[in-house]
């Protein structure tokens, strides 16, 4: 049966996680029309039962039972929200008795934590990258190169800046951001801020017709923005990344979630950010 | 038993779910030494029994089963990691049976899809609103109020910044930052670039004890640091607010994660993303 099918992802914090896994098992149901709504802080009963209520009256609606994809720590919360008219997968319910089992010790029922404050030293550690990312945008990065944990290398409009902003948000990755211009390119030498800081350098590269579209909209008609210029620009800062074995990556059809943990993976920085 | 348990968060995309989810999960159990590792883009056999061999060297050094937390969409590389000497939850298989009976179709087992650019126009949708936001905060925000969703209002260091790009980023809403100056409160009524907007704006507060040790970070020693200043500028932020009945929220023990989807809820702007 396809058709239109109400999806509630119900959390007792913000429900990103529910989010996040259910349009990834969504995406396995290409032929249905699903409707999603997202309920965050469902933290108490009486919360719980409006929610309910909620699912009930898209049951209704719908003439279908809603899937309710949920975090759900508390077992008293997660009660109320199973007696909706809906087919409740709550990722708590799923895992906790097993991990309970293997660890051996009982689960401490705290409302899920992983996207409050729960580690203050680590969130602030995330806070200080956005700053520093945002900082290091400011006009002039080369001063805190040397304050970087990577230094990403590329044409304008690559992809540096929301890379940087994703790596300092999710990974508290303190990322600065160093544009290659149309001088850098008059030798095919690594420019000289850069130098001192070798091991820390990642190249974004992009198609350049992309490229070119990207740059239309910010600056129609311009030079900048034409196809063969951005071809130039692109097989030279290819060329250097090559020359200079910099790590690089084409971001074409790459999202800043794909090229961030793709980076943390090749510069083998992945781990650090979990101790 | 407690003790030191390696997990190892592993997916075919870029492990951000699976992380996530099993963060939260891991809360649970505080008494445990968890030692974490990810590993994103097993998306073949070969990387399947990579990431097989690297689990079981884990078992050995801690003589103990590592958890398994993934995110798998294809039941073969699911099968070499299941072969591993460690628990496996795996969210694809514990839900997509069930999802597949209540749905009636077969799951289509691409790969998971949530953070990829599956949907070429949401994902530009992000990226217009990220670069929205950092021009926005770029000293001349006045220009486009017009074309934000919502406008964020604080006194400096409130937590504007970070939550617009935060909202920018995962939720493609295009965020505006008012800061509120001294000059602001001279009068208690809304500064007049606000006047035409007042539907989206939303107010950030913050204890000034926290507020003074921020910016003292920034401005060690200033006047803009000084606890009295901050508690002045506190308290008028929050008077107005309340005067112009504009929603507000106190930001000091709240991640940009909880203050954005709080926003999103009570501004109603939480549904329009889906669509």
């Amino acid at each position: 049966m396809s058709g239109r099918r109400s999806v509630f992802f119900v959390s007792d914090r913000t429900g990103i996680t529910a989010e996040s896994l259910g349009t990834t098992l969504l995406t396995q149901f290409p032929g249905i029309d699903f409707v999603k709504h997202t309920l965050p802080f469902i933290d108490s009963p009486e919360k719980a039962d409006s929610a309910r209520q909620e699912i009930d009256r898209a049951a209704l609606a719908d003439n279908a039972r809603p899937l309710i994809i949920s975090t759900l720590a508390d077992p008293h919360v997660r009660e109320v929200v199973a007696a909706a008219n809906g087919i409740l997968l709550d990722l708590f319910e799923a895992f906790v008795g097993r991990l309970q089992g293997e660890i051996g010790t009982p689960a401490h029922p705290a409302v899920g934590l992983s996207h409050g404050i729960s580690n203050h030293l680590a969130y602030k550690h995330r806070m200080d990258a956005v700053n520093f990312s945002l900082s290091a945008d400011d006009g002039a990065p080369v001063g805190n190169l040397g304050d970087a944990d990577i230094i990403l290398v590329g044409v304008s409009r690559s992809g540096k800046t929301p890379t940087c902003l994703y790596l300092a948000m999710q990974y508290g990755i303190r990322a600065a951001n160093y544009p290659l211009t149309p001088e850098d390119f008059e030798t095919l030498h690594l420019p000289k801020p850069l130098h001192a800081h070798r091991d820390k350098l990642f190249g974004l590269t992009i198609d350049p017709e992309r490229l070119s579209q990207i740059r239309q909209e910010r600056k129609p008609g311009s030079r900048y923005a034409a196809l063969d210029n951005c071809r130039f620009e692109v097989s030279k800062a290819e060329k250097l990344f090559q020359v200079e074995r910099i790590k690089s990556l084409d971001t074409t059809t790459k999202s800043v979630e794909e090229i961030a943990t793709t980076m943390l993976h090749e510069m083998h920085l992945s781990d650090a950010r979990h101790r």
